[in-house]
């Protein structure tokens, strides 16, 4: 019997924050693919691009016309998921046919007038732009009666469902709890009345303290690989000190946001060479005016591929069915990440 | 006020099977697509093909030759997830860092010696081969004392990640009740134990009263789209009579399995008049010794395509970080369904 390695051995991982098990299997990172590939779309954008919705006095598709704005610009999504209505509603409904009306509001934000750009390739202050509009947004949609949860997230290449490259994110503000988010409570609200103090607060503490798996850190903020990471790439940045939502952060930490951000995304560039493709979002405290000393500030960044620009992870069959599962470990993830420079590839090449 | 209106207002609905919401945007189908599209292969394939690892009589990857095989073959996957060795372990771990070597088996069942068949082009009496096959590895690999759970699956088309068209699935075999299964699992429990009767049972008698959901029955099987669904074309496959797992299958029981097998997917070949992508795979009690009355044998298919053969639905941001949500509700792709024609497009083309 030989004695289990970490770098050799499949084991499973606990999440603490949705409280299950992930497979991962270092053994299995090189097995041959024959499978699907991704196209690497390098093309290089115009500054303003006059078929784009997103541009700086264009039009959208439903006829309206952006104004000739600069830096950021929020809109309400033309074709969003969520309507402001509210309906007319019996709650009395048969066994196993549970659904109830859902309000809410959808908006884009473009991240700057310039359509070439991406966060990786932006002015830390122009980041800070961004952050700054996401936390008057999350105060504005929050003060709304009817919205007690504001999703803040991007989704950015093609590989991830996003049809422009115009740099942008989106808010889906609305009445309940999205699942996932409230699992995630659910977990931190636990170990907060247990412990008196944050699960992640703890967990950051104890990852700094090993070394493994932090990419890096300023005054304010962690990027790491979380132990139980389940994409190949998944990163998470942590606010050092437990802030339940963006509302609370200073002018300095807004900033230090914006910076871990910018290197964050500048690594994810050069770790293939190309416009890293990701979903990446954040998680806080829901604004159903309750009180939620759980909740502590944290952004995830889910990226698709795995072992070069064109292919990509497939959660597939075993994965939908039974079991998030990874090959590479969370901890070669993170020395790679690691090892990547905080310059731009396009500013050497 | 308007009235609430399913088919045109925003909602959420209650899967039972995982005690969680999705949300449901019956407004949005609409919306114009300039995002990724998806490739669509459909080349005529050879009835054997000299370059397939899978094809009876060819070299594999690793350098083993299959046997002549006809019909259905099962071998260990040359690059499996899991491995049968029981390495040495201390059980003490750092908070945070929790991990446990993970034992089992990974294999593959070719379901075919006919390169160029998928199951809808199968004869059922060949499909039928195929359930022999999965009664069988269940319980050949369940009786091996360190495997508690059973995965039988099928990754189907490129955009699922499957590499090779060999009408081919999967089997990861092994010691623990993988994370998804398990809530499942404890749904089941807690209804069964409160009501003394299986969820699922209870379930499809409801549809079978309504009506709006179901796809077809035979007399041992229903196929429906869950009222939960959560990607476009979502079905489900039940038996009627409550059967744990495969086990317990009659001779008969397992025809009727495979001809509800065939028709379910030839209309899925139908919808787009393509080879139809999805994952699909079984749910049913685990083989860990203990009673299981709670379960019920059920087969589920995520198909990812959305619109059209080109344009899949995207589970990305929102979905990877708050809540799973879809655009045409179920009752539509339903009526979709049962509309189509359990004759095979390529019979009348
Ligand atoms: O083993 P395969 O078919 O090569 O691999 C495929 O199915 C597996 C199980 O769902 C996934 O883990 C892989 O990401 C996918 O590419
Ligand atoms: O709204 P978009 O960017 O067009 O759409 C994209 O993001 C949404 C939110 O994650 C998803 O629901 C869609 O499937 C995806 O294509």
């Amino acid at each position: 019997n030989s004695s289990f390695n970490q770098k050799k051995h499949p084991h499973r991982r606990y999440n603490p924050l949705l409280d299950e098990w992930i497979l991962v299997s270092p053994q299995r990172a090189n097995r041959p693919w024959q499978g699907q590939t991704e196209k690497v779309a390098e093309e290089k954008l115009p500054v303003h691009d006059p078929n784009c919705y997103l541009c700086s006095g264009n039009m959208r598709v439903n006829g309206e016309k952006n104004p000739d704005y600069k830096g950021v610009y929020v809109f309400d999504n033309d074709f969003g998921s969520l309507m402001k209505v509210d309906v007319e509603f019996s709650d009395e409904q048969p066994d196993f046919f549970s659904l109830k009306p859902e309000r809410g509001i959808n908006r884009v934000i473009c991240f700057s007038d310039n359509h070439s750009l991406t966060l990786p390739e932006m002015e830390v202050n122009d980041i800070k732009k961004v952050v700054d509009v996401w936390q008057q947004q999350y105060e504005e949609l929050g003060a709304e009666d009817y919205i007690n949860h504001v999703q803040i997230f991007e989704n950015k290449g093609s590989v991830m469902g996003c049809s422009n490259p115009h740099p942008h994110g989106q808010i889906w503000a609305q009445s309940s709890i999205p699942s996932t988010v409230l699992r995630t409570q659910e977990n931190l609200k636990k170990y907060f009345e247990k412990n008196g103090r944050s699960l992640l607060e703890d967990y950051v503490k104890k990852e700094l303290e090993v070394r493994e798996r932090i990419i890096f850190e300023n005054e304010d903020f962690v990027a790491l690989v979380p132990f139980w990471a389940v994409w190949p790439y998944e990163t998470m940045i942590v606010s050092k000190r437990k802030t339940e939502n963006i509302l609370k952060f200073s002018d300095p930490e807004k900033h230090s946001l914006a910076e871990i951000l910018k290197d964050l995304t500048i690594k994810y560039d050069n770790l293939f060479e190309i416009s890293f493709p990701y979903s990446a979002g954040i998680h806080q405290s829901p604004t159903d005016g309750k009180p939620h000393p759980e909740w502590h500030f944290h952004m995830h960044f889910y990226p698709p591929l795995l072992r070069n620009a064109e292919v990509k992870k497939f959660m597939v069959g075993y994965e939908m069915l039974a079991e998030p599962q990874r090959d590479i470990t969370p901890e070669q993830s993170a020395e790679i990440l690691q090892n990547l420079s905080v310059v731009h590839y396009k500013t050497y090449k």
